[in-house]
């Protein structure tokens, strides 16, 4: 039997509201995504007037970045033509996501979820997403 | 042109909130989805220790009553075998639950989004939908 | 080689605005859908403030209408429990309909395509999508 | 509450009627497609011997433009081999089309839907499209 370490939705919570600021402090209206280590959803939101594609982009980002333990634009790198995995992004049926914005959150070194941002340009959405993740561990160190 | 009214990402976390809590009193963990008046995802939450089936079930019971503007267990009285719209069931590749969790959302007699609600029994389920419905309305009251 | 006949653009447009209308006399919101003898769209309208649910369901209905050369509603008797063809609502992805609103459409005896609608009662779909026929043949007769 | 202004059914008729007519002028059969600002379809109309192809893809660069509020053709250009958006073409289950044709539509500042047109080159894909958006605006001013 395993023992893991996961996101649980308090987590997922605090990610959600560091993102949102960030995002906001950039001037972007964006969607994000968290899931926990079995790339399962824990929490979303979709900031007002932000685009329809976000909801779908977000998810399957998080759910990359959470499944495969990668930044999706590490993935990215990887999947251009001659690349070592090019054609990763049509697995699944096009839920891997190469654009970033995808991050892995690892915590004590083990892999315990993601988060998936879009709408911004995939620096913005990475900027949004990491900003998440550092709260989380903010978030972790003033609960021990 | 037509000029519509929804749910913006507000009204989506306060009908989160207030379904959470409802589930909380219940003693069962459950996930919850609200979407906007055009059917597209706003806001979700998923429980700690809550099924995995009840992100997708969740969802779906919400794209239901958010896009068919109907609560979703008065479709299963209709869909039963013999009834108006056996059948409806499977329709939009399965997207449309008949199972009660799902409640569609008007405000001043127009449809703005729905709320979806999954992994208690159906009752329970329609119940907390409700608890966040009933919260919209009391917020929009008091924001008048 | 085949020869064959089958709706164009024009039937559709005047089988769209004969079901509009009829739908309009009705007095409830509706989305249709026509497609030709190979299932594939022709035309389609979706009436202001109908439910989202009624743009894939009219289309699938319309489906099986043109594709299987029968009426949905035909088909729902026939897909009852302990019925002939008991599951077909689950045949292709879900895309075959067993709620009545389409209807084939066919002239001079042959099946040219087929016409779907969704958003009111089977009953009142079926009524709109027969005004759809209705038109389509008198239009036929008048062009000869 | 948000209160959002998008396309109503009227709007996309008139916006069908120029592209077709702007298609017939080409002298090219093509796929004409258009949504509401919440990516959900308004109207279709598929020219008599168009490609089959045409009418999945005329949706889902409609699609593509009206939810991410961006023309198709601009969306390959960053989609290239190295580009910042390398992939996207393959989000949302290969929804997302890269491919000139689709065109978001915006009235005064604000996206209220989108037209998408195939089985041209994807310039007189664009160009028809853009009859539709020049249409729409021409009968928005006389409707004032």
């Amino acid at each position: 039997m395993q023992t893991i370490k996961r996101l649980d939705l308090a987590d997922a919570q605090v990610m959600l509201d560091a993102a949102v600021a960030k995002a906001q402090e950039i001037g972007v209206a964006m969607s994000i995504a968290v899931m926990d280590e079995g790339a399962n959803l824990l929490a979303f939101a979709r900031m007002d007037n932000s685009k329809i594609t976000g909801i779908s982009i977000a998810m399957d980002k998080c759910y990359t970045a959470a499944a495969a333990r990668k930044a999706t634009h590490e993935l990215g790198e990887v999947s251009q033509p001659g690349g070592l995995v090019y054609g990763l992004n049509t697995c699944i049926g096009g839920r891997m996501v190469i654009v970033g914005g995808g991050l892995p959150v690892f915590v004590d070194g083990q892999p315990v979820g993601g988060i998936g941002v879009s709408s911004g340009t995939p620096t913005q959405d990475q900027e949004v997403a990491q900003a998440g993740i550092d709260a989380l561990l903010d978030y972790l160190r003033n609960s021990d």
